[in-house]
């Protein structure tokens, strides 16, 4: 933990009472010159911290900006696995890349990457991800799931489930999720999931869960080709939404819903998923490559594949493809 | 295709009859002193050309070094996407990282990478893979399929009777699988296969086909622990055989192989893979993680994985783990 979250930290706990440099000082093992610096830092990213006699340090305002030491600040060591590190990149092609040269370096599964940006975020089957400067939450999770390849689609439902979970208590909006990685509001895509894994045969060696949310988008900021389909927390509530807050709350919901996958609790992670899921029980109309398969959305199977009966009564066990709701 | 590939392939094709510097200088549009100099460097390298004003070049001997453009000239395009594009290196942790690194370079599919030694060779969960300097053939092939990472397993199959068939007609000797990856000579291991994958959920990015063949190591060249289990092809025939044909066997094998599975024709290479099964009909045990299967090995399924029926009359379909034939 670094003496800027540290400091983060003490100030939000303190609140209204505020905190005063000699405290701070004492409890970071620094000088109260140190701490005086640090705290001119946080100000100059855009933190307002209020400094009287009376009270000493008040943090009255924080930024809408990603900050690793902010972010872990918040989380202060609430979750397991994910979220213990966090990494914000101003711009980068995609932190799938990113998070994918951190697995190759034996980083520690668990930590999280952030960009501001993305120059090349991408989506399912190598498809664009409009990834705008400072409107949304582009970031990747690192992973090493004792699972077999197969039961990676596990992890998308976990991570479907925890985002609808973090959008919802953040904002009382209800989202859903649309079989297996686009989450809807108002039946519009307002966020989605790139479950990547490198594997053998019988064994994950890791996996990176892309997960990006519009929050801040306006309609403006889709292309046109876009403004049908996709949407953001912004639009849909009427007002904007604080990044960080929001961004604690989806590493809080994904930490507990891997604990449970992990711990081969799976079908209490599935149950979950099926209450917030908009393909189950609805016809739909399935393109695997050239292949289609039209039928009724079942259930989900242990590995969380999506369980489709066809018209003839034969049921299809769906791993991928583009899933849609018949008209 | 380079000019040492050339003027290999004019040469073998030549035989006895030789070849003149003339005629190779303009079939290959440089000058006489150009050719000549590309002789010479191929000497170097070991090779023994007899250069007589009557029959011009004759290869009379190639050394036992794997050499890319050889190999290439061996080839001369006799496949169709595998060892189109050869890399040799002289030393590398392991081929697959090399391929690997190819791959995120979004390198052709089918390049063959090689190393004389490697120094991080790897099995299958992170096992270390002996491979010594000159004694064998540690090699990796970058493959791009349009399968379902579950399906990846076919590769693994196809792969293990490409090698099979290579031994044969290289050697006169019966190898044999034993099933997923394991290749057996005289019932020791000779050879292994180590598929790793990069996949979407539904999508394979791309297979790292690792294989490992023990050709000319002695017992001594077995630490003491391993001589009880391995073997080499030397060995076995009791004389040392040309690593660079049993590369090029290997590779038209392969090639053979991967075109059936492409084109879907996977139960035609199953079928010819359980004509050398070692596994299939036996009692088996299988280890996966902590779990233990005892049963009668049945068959492969679609996509590759070995049915097992047990004691109980259950089919299991084993995707990984470790498979011991029962005593």
């Amino acid at each position: 933990m670094s003496i800027d979250s540290e400091i983060l930290t003490a100030m939000r706990r303190a609140g209204d009472a505020g905190t005063s440099g000699a405290e701070l000082a004492q409890k970071l093992g620094v000088t109260r010159a140190a701490v005086w610096a640090r705290i001119e830092e946080l100000r100059a990213l855009g933190y307002e911290i209020e400094a009287s006699p009376l009270h000493g340090y008040r943090l009255r305002n924080t930024p809408d900006v990603l900050h690793a030491d902010d972010l872990l600040s918040r989380l202060w060591r609430t979750t397991k696995v994910i979220g213990r590190d966090i990494r914000v990149f101003q711009e980068t092609t995609s932190t799938n890349d990113v998070a994918e040269k951190l697995a190759r370096d034996d980083v520690k599964e668990g930590v999280v990457v952030f960009a501001e940006a993305q120059t090349k975020g991408r989506g399912r089957l190598g498809r664009a991800w409009l990834s705008l400067q400072g409107k949304g939450l582009w970031f990747s999770v690192l992973l090493r799931p004792a699972l077999r390849p197969q039961a990676a689609t596990q992890l998308t439902v976990a991570a479907a489930a925890a985002v609808c979970r973090a959008i919802c208590s953040q904002t009382g909006l209800t989202a859903s999720v649309k079989w297996p990685n686009d989450i809807l509001l108002g039946g519009k895509k307002v966020a989605g999931i790139l479950t990547e894994l490198s594997a053998e045969l019988d064994h994950i060696k890791y996996v990176i869960l892309g997960i990006g949310v519009n929050v801040n988008l306006t309609l403006t900021d889709f292309p046109v080709e876009l403004r049908r389909i996709g949407t953001s927390i912004q639009m849909e509530q009427g007002r904007s939404a604080n990044r960080a807050e929001l961004a604690v709350a989806l590493i809080r919901e994904l930490d507990a819903d891997y604990a449970r996958v992990c711990d081969g609790r799976f079908t209490a992670v599935a149950d979950e998923w099926e209450q917030c899921c908009a393909t189950l029980g609805k016809s739909v109309h399935v393109l695997i490559g050239r292949r289609t398969i039209d039928g009724r959305a079942e259930s989900l199977d242990e590995d969380g594949a999506l369980l489709v009966r066809t018209q003839h009564g034969r049921l299809e066990r769906i791993t991928g493809g583009d899933v849609t709701l018949a008209k």
